[in-house]
């Protein structure tokens, strides 16, 4: 059955169990902010062809991404969910399946971060397009901002890096559709398609405030355009620079099996991990990682000169200024 | 100049000065919520080639009108707008030109209310697509909901109704380029490119609250989908029907003088009039329409029965029942 065949009415009967109760019904969502809040707002657009295909993407996996997507910056920005929106632009010769298992993985992703769909627009389009908003609140001295970074902090990642380019990679390959999946294979794949926005990190800055006795002021942003665009764009906001040490740039088990040559350039330039790139005291760093546990690690240090360096302490290879241009440009 | 040939940066570079300051350059935007207010939220999507071409709209049009309709949404809740996050898919082969107006008419359109752009996303597409979340907030005791309105309580229309439809029809004519265009045609022209979203009601409404003494609990939606549809959908989320008469139906002179056959069938479902239909007691009703002034009336009032019946007390024609089927739909 297709989009047509169902109607504007039977759209919405179909998509209505997918929104939370009681937002739906009339001109806007009615949305309850805690006092003493600041709200977040971020928005995201996806776009059929460009950020997804059905080679790499099923709909349950588009609807996961897109809603991790918009996770990821609020956890960013430090703030817990309150829901989102869905602006829905569809072809209407699209099959009813693939909306369903789109908001399948919306509402899967959602669901595993305890938040869900508050409202949204529904049209008509040549090209499927999904454009969510999402509302977070966090309080006001939590606020994470790009341009706080102090020289002498540590940088602080929360993960792996690379694993959902490699990923990628790895589903554009005409050969793997006959090839048995290893273990290795399948681990780089499921990080591209089911990434997992960190706001399992927020309770434990909260109480790696506690501990702290001064208050502490974290920076940072997600990496969802790249670790390198990410500490490129922090250290502009703060006008400041960075020393990175490539040893510690973390790079996971599977990755550096698969992709040993290429490693590093996927875990720099990448994208798409949305892990969080944070800057914070080294004491208070420390602890962070270890608290995080698994791939998180402290990757370098803000530093007063402007430039971004990478280091190479293990192999004496000549230091890489970091930049922006490897990333993803959208024209 | 092509979309192509600026890049992302001159593009992002181009679109900074239409946001509000100090609002860009995080994952997300920072909203700072009233306290005791609720937070409204609601998007609205347009798709070239569906929602507007550029036989009938202009870049700056496109741009009012995607800004309005979200205001418009806000207004029907009772919200005065926080600012609006703008999703923006766009062909590479777009004259930047096009993308300048658009910008310029979403400002135009914000400023006029006081409030602005706090957000976004910008992608690449084959068809432009512009997806708005716009952001409001109300007290908790003035928002305006469809599912409250009461048995006896008259039924408010902010406004003429029908001349947007008209004003596009007029603009699809391909007789009218070579016509001198007359004052009603410009006026319904006008009406349906840049329509005014009501918030300059809600002062009313405050004013209309403090002179009442008891709590006064006001229902309604905005006109977007058309009268008929507006009615329809607030009697069937409050459980009530109503009767309208016609003769009270607000039609424009401009309307009536150009259409005369059709005017009625315009009014009552050619949508995007961007009006509110508001229940409330018939006193303050009264009150009400005195204040707003121009085109607006009490059309009606609402009844026990479900029935939606447009009754005519001039001619003795049969009463219409209203339903939704005529209104506008998207698939």
């Amino acid at each position: 059955m297709l989009i047509s065949d169902l109607g504007e009415g039977g759209l919405l009967k179909l998509i209505q169990p997918y929104c939370l109760p009681n937002t739906i019904g009339d001109d806007g969502a009615i949305v309850h902010p805690p006092a003493g809040y600041e709200l977040i707002i971020t928005t995201d657009v996806l776009v059929d062809g460009v950020h997804f295909s059905d080679r790499t993407t099923t709909a349950f996996d588009v609807g996961w991404r897109s809603v991790a997507a918009n996770l990821s910056d609020l956890a960013a920005m430090g703030a817990t969910p309150l829901g989102i929106t869905v602006g829905l632009s569809l072809p209407p010769t699209l099959p009813v399946v693939w909306l369903e298992g789109l908001y399948q993985g919306m509402q899967a992703c959602l669901e595993r971060y305890e938040t869900g769909i508050i409202g949204g627009d529904l049209t008509r389009s040549s090209v499927a397009t999904v454009a969510i908003t999402a509302l977070g609140a966090v309080r006001r001295d939590r606020v994470i901002a790009r341009s706080t970074a102090q020289v002498g902090e540590a940088i602080v990642v929360t993960g792996y890096h690379g694993d959902s380019h490699a990923g990628l990679q790895l589903l554009l390959d005409p050969e793997l559709g006959k090839a048995d999946l290893q273990g290795h294979q399948q681990a780089l794949i499921t990080a591209h398609q089911r990434p997992q926005p960190r706001l399992d990190i927020l309770p434990i800055l909260d109480r790696l405030r506690s501990a702290t006795s001064r208050a502490l002021t974290i920076s940072g942003m997600d990496s969802s355009d790249g670790l390198a665009d990410a500490i490129v764009q922090i250290c502009q906001a703060s006008k400041v620079g960075a020393r990175l040490d490539r040893s510690t740039i973390p790079i996971s088990p599977s990755l550096s099996q698969i992709f040993p040559a290429t490693a590093l350039a996927s875990a720099l330039y990448g994208g798409e991990d949305f892990e969080l790139v944070l800057c914070l005291p080294a004491s208070s760093a420390l602890e962070l990682v270890e608290n995080i546990g698994r791939g998180a690690a402290i990757i370098g240090n803000i530093g007063r000169s402007p430039d971004i360096i990478l280091i190479d302490d293990l192999t004496d290879e000549p230091p890489i200024q970091l930049d922006r241009q490897s990333g993803f440009q959208h024209f």
